[in-house]
């Protein structure tokens, strides 16, 4: 066994990757909602001068990437790989975004854990001596996403109130071998878990057996418990999801009420913006790491993050033909400080 | 810049890992082909016993895991990650094939270029020190392909003659940091190319500038030549991208006419077997490498490879908004002894 592997499941960085920059760019909803003031770029619309909802979230991705690229002082040159992904089928909105920047591409596919999926890999790049820089990116997009999965906007389909609002919006962060943090320190990799869930429109209850899987395994390969972070935060199980993790993890024995929150919680303001059960997407958990908590760890407000999104593996076609919707969380600790 | 890059855009394994083991399952028409003795299972229908088409391409793939697994003389349990991915959309096959398998998940995609994808990251993740085994896997299906991204075979469309025949199969292999090769020497990352291809019944044309690019930084990178390598097999340009490519390459100054061959003008007999241009998909290279490639480089018959898989990152909404297929091909060496 190696010496990075700690457990069964994680791995401890022995040169922690430095997340130099980030950049978030997001839709008018998303940027009229409570974590407005940490976004990089609020759009009008959500068609970004594009002739259709596909070509403008490629153009949000790419963007991000370019933007993140350039808050690092950067250019894409300079960058030896990119990791990214998306929703959209055959992941076009990143093969894309990577064609506009001649940087050595992996696509990825993680549905909603998408995000630290690549910041997973994009890690142990870095540390293994294969780079020096890398970009981590993801995006997702109301519109494209709703047509490809569920219903033509036109139809005008009523929504249940368990179901999920696709955020749109991008987010990219620039990982470097070098730089004064916050450093990602562990990467524990998921699992695929699936309890059965067949109602694509209740996610969060699909992934949550992903997220506790992968939680409680981090606790116990790290050693750490749930006092041990500033936060702990799920990407996307949204409100619904929240609450049965919460549950869910009392019964494994680890009390998270005091420091728990997910990401499809914390973008929308549900009542207020119709969101329903809260947000769900690529981009979300991409965002709110690249402006939320990206920021508050800069100000020290954080200090030490546990980030695990969350990623529904179906597609509609496996749900026509009676599969269930397994999920995967993939959880990356986030430190200001390396020990 | 790290100690294990060399040039931009290749990276020399310190330790290189070794292909301990593989396996391949394929269909009746590919089983009825040139290459029908190295397979490990040949399928007699294409449903397997399945009810669907994607439904019998996931239970391939896990299949092939698993026999790959069990040639290795391991268990699933052994296995750190898994890195697999396939062409349909939200890569299905691959997340049901993982959900059987409870193998930490790195779902990919990188249309036909996924298995040296796959092996790519594979290998570094295990030279990085990260993990001491891990598969790296990919499937397609003709049949859930042709549904997905042409027209329901009860169409009864006619294909042109530049079109190729998506392989039903899937090939899987272990990698470990431990054992007697074949070794995992190089790896080559490709950037997206994209000349502006807008036939999507041409896609050898569309995959053909990724290739060159790919290998020509291969050789610029390393210092090799194409007569260091008994083989350069790039996978799935077929008949006609074959011979675009070795115009191309020869006026880059470098001439493959003797040790080149693409994996999907092997698999097939285009006369015979009526595929046309050749063969294409992801389980293409997947199983010329895991039967074929393999075999002979144990029988000491072929001692170094360049495998070099190319995918091409159109979908079918991409293709009707207008949009050209960009091209993607991922290198990797595979060496018989280390030096």
């Amino acid at each position: 066994m190696a010496l990075k592997r700690i457990g069964t499941q994680t791995v401890k960085l022995s040169n922690p990757p430095s997340m130099v920059s980030t950049a978030s760019i997001v839709g008018p909803k998303e940027g009229d909602g409570p974590l407005k003031d940490y976004y990089d770029v609020i759009l009008e619309d959500d068609l970004w001068g594009e002739e259709s909802f596909e070509k403008a979230e490629a153009k949000i991705q790419e963007e991000a990437i370019k933007l993140a690229i350039q808050n690092a002082d950067l250019s894409p040159n300079q960058i030896e790989y990119l990791f990214s992904g998306d929703l959209l089928n055959q992941i076009t909105s990143s093969g894309y975004a990577a064609r506009q920047l001649e940087i050595p591409y992996f696509g990825l596919y993680g549905a909603c854990s998408t995000m630290t999926e690549s910041l997973s890999l994009g890690a142990m790049i870095i540390d293994g001596g294969f780079a020096d820089k890398v970009v981590c990116a993801t995006s997702s997009h109301f519109s494209s996403a709703e047509r490809q999965f569920r219903f033509p906007l036109e139809y005008g389909a009523q929504r249940p109130f368990s179901s999920q609002w696709t955020v749109t919006g991008a987010g990219a962060v620039v990982l470097s071998s070098t730089g004064n943090g916050p450093y990602i320190t562990y990467v524990t990799t998921g699992r695929i878990q699936d309890y059965g869930i067949t109602d694509a429109n209740n996610m969060g209850a699909a992934m949550v057996p992903a997220a506790i899987d992968t939680i409680t395994r981090h606790f116990k390969d790290t050693g750490y418990n749930p006092e041990d972070y500033d936060l702990i935060i799920t990407g996307d199980l949204a409100s619904i999801g929240k609450n049965v993790l919460l549950d869910l993890m009392r019964k494994e024995g680890y009390d998270l009420s005091n420091n728990y929150t997910d990401c499809g919680v914390e973008i929308f303001d549900n009542v207020r913006q119709d969101t329903h059960a809260g947000a769900s997407g690529c981009g979300c958990a991409a965002v709110v790491l690249s402006a939320y908590i990206y920021e508050e760890m800069l100000k020290g407000n954080l200090n030490r993050v546990l980030l695990v999104a969350t990623g529904a593996l179906h597609s509609p076609i496996s749900v026509l033909q009676n599969e269930s919707i397994p999920g995967i969380a993939h959880g990356i600790t986030i430190d200001n400080m390396i020990f």
